[in-house]
């Protein structure tokens, strides 16, 4: 048994253990990783934030990978945290790529963690969120978080990252017509990875093209071409991550994007936990089964069952 | 001024006018469209839905087109709903897809709507449902369900039809790797448009592959070409969608996920008035700013802030 106290002080020592562990309550939402979080929160802030999306197959933990190493080069400490929603199929994928990261796993100065999602809708979001303020303090200075899903709730959790990376290969054709349509947020930085594809050139020129459709604020948003596996074009995309970071924290543009982040996280939070609430309430309640029953049976209409469902719970 | 009960005496009467008016009040949160929707709901339920996904640029508004084209000729009546959540950009991409569709607006058999993002969150899924309840109502046979969206929201309204049609089109690497990674939910078809395309066999293969990789129900996803600006395979398509819809008509399929849609649907309701409820409680409470504000200063957490806002709120 360790309690929230003592997890604190070994994980403020540096105890990957104690970190794991920590996260592992979070992820189970034990409610003594909430008083972990609680504790450790003022000192919370200064680790730099990355975000990667993009769709699966485009070598994101491969880069990742080449990103740690290179991270590791310049004596940073690294925390790495995949996020992973999807169905039970996907687990052969991430095992994959946990192997890909596998170099790193003995390597005092990195942690290296998924999340998969753990029952109550919104919970893994707000997991994660956690688990990054956990390794923050616990004294990375650089944390990749990466999701491995598609969804909306995986996309707004990389949104809270200070530099937000869209990963891309030549191919890529859904997410280049999603930006050109507009349905897909602009990242800060591209990339375009397996840049050993004969028609990376297209592919860079068609992101450009999809970029310049978009609105121009007074970042442009580079593209760079890397062979994670092969290492090639990392520190290009380093430098382009520093670059972006340098550029918002001058601008200012950081402080607000966090304040916004955070509060949009508060109420995510709370949103989260009124369904948890609302769901455990009327999971088993007999009045609730006969009032879904009637929706069913198209006597009640959908709107008003819900407007009954939350007078019902409010009143027990 | 239109009453409840006079929009809903017309709207059965085949008025298109009652229709767009009743579904307007829907998208606007007008407490009219409710009573509309409550007093319809029984006579809703005899609409087949059928939900068209895919990623932007796969033609999904032509290949509508063409389906309303062929479902006109075998007399029946039609609803097509487009959902449309993204940023101001995609006006452009929207109005192209309004032309194409352009040929049934004056067709008294045909009624065409789409459904942008009003404010609240959870509000578009909420309205898109409550339209196509209306659309049933009013008569349609068969609603054609569209998103041009990328997010979870979106997918889960699509998600709600009684066939899901997947649209891709050669050149659809990140839904194939989506797919194969299982990260993206099976379809009951799969659509390959722009067949003329010289990679269309090979993008066939990989698409049975994905699928293989997949779980094996009891039905087997079809997987039909079409070239939809020129009207080919059409009634292919017609046909897979016809069959899959006796499919779970027969085996008692339709009945089970009707039932499951709509208690998510309820829930989803009502998590997401519990919601907009919080939004507006906190929205002007200089208390609630004070504790956002406690929130980016790191003095408190975001969960411990998220529950004070709950216990702030339910007391108010």
């Amino acid at each position: 048994m360790s309690t929230a106290a003592d997890l604190v002080e070994r994980l403020l020592d540096g105890d990957k253990r104690a970190l794991a562990r920590a996260i592992s309550l979070i992820e189970n939402g034990d409610p003594v990783g909430g008083e972990i979080v609680a504790d450790l929160y003022p000192r919370t802030g200064s680790a730099r934030v990355i975000g990667f999306t993009g769709p699966p197959g485009v070598g994101k933990s491969t880069l990742i990978g080449a990103l740690v190493r290179a991270l590791r080069e310049h004596d940073r400490r690294v925390g790495v945290l995949s996020i992973d929603p999807s169905s039970p199929f996907t687990r052969g994928a991430l095992l994959g790529d946990r192997i890909r990261l596998s170099e790193h796993f003995l390597d005092e100065g990195v942690f290296i963690r998924s999340m998969a999602s753990r029952g109550a809708l919104g919970g893994l979001a707000e997991a994660s969120l956690q688990a990054a303020l956990v390794m923050d303090a616990a004294g990375a200075e650089d944390i990749l978080l990466e999701t491995v899903g598609v969804g909306q709730a995986e996309i707004d959790v990389v949104d809270h990252a200070d530099t937000v990376v869209l990963a891309l290969m030549p191919g890529s054709g859904d997410s280049i017509q999603a930006l050109k349509a507009g349905v897909m947020e602009i990242p800060d930085v591209i990339v375009v990875n397996k840049a050993e594809h004969p028609l990376t050139d297209t592919m860079v020129r068609e992101v450009r093209t999809a970029l310049s459709l978009g609105p121009s604020g007074d970042w442009k948003v580079p593209i760079v071409k890397t062979v994670a596996a092969k290492n090639e074009g990392i520190d290009e995309l380093l430098d382009a991550i520093d670059r972006h970071r340098a550029h918002v924290e001058e601008n200012g543009a950081l402080e607000n994007r966090r304040a916004r982040n955070l509060r949009s996280e508060v109420l995510g939070l709370a949103a989260a936990r009124m369904r948890r609430e609302l769901e455990a309430k009327v999971g088993e309640d007999p009045e609730v089964a006969e009032l879904l029953e009637q929706v069913v049976n198209r006597q009640t209409d959908p709107a008003t069952a819900a407007a009954r469902l939350l007078e019902h719970a409010t009143d027990g």
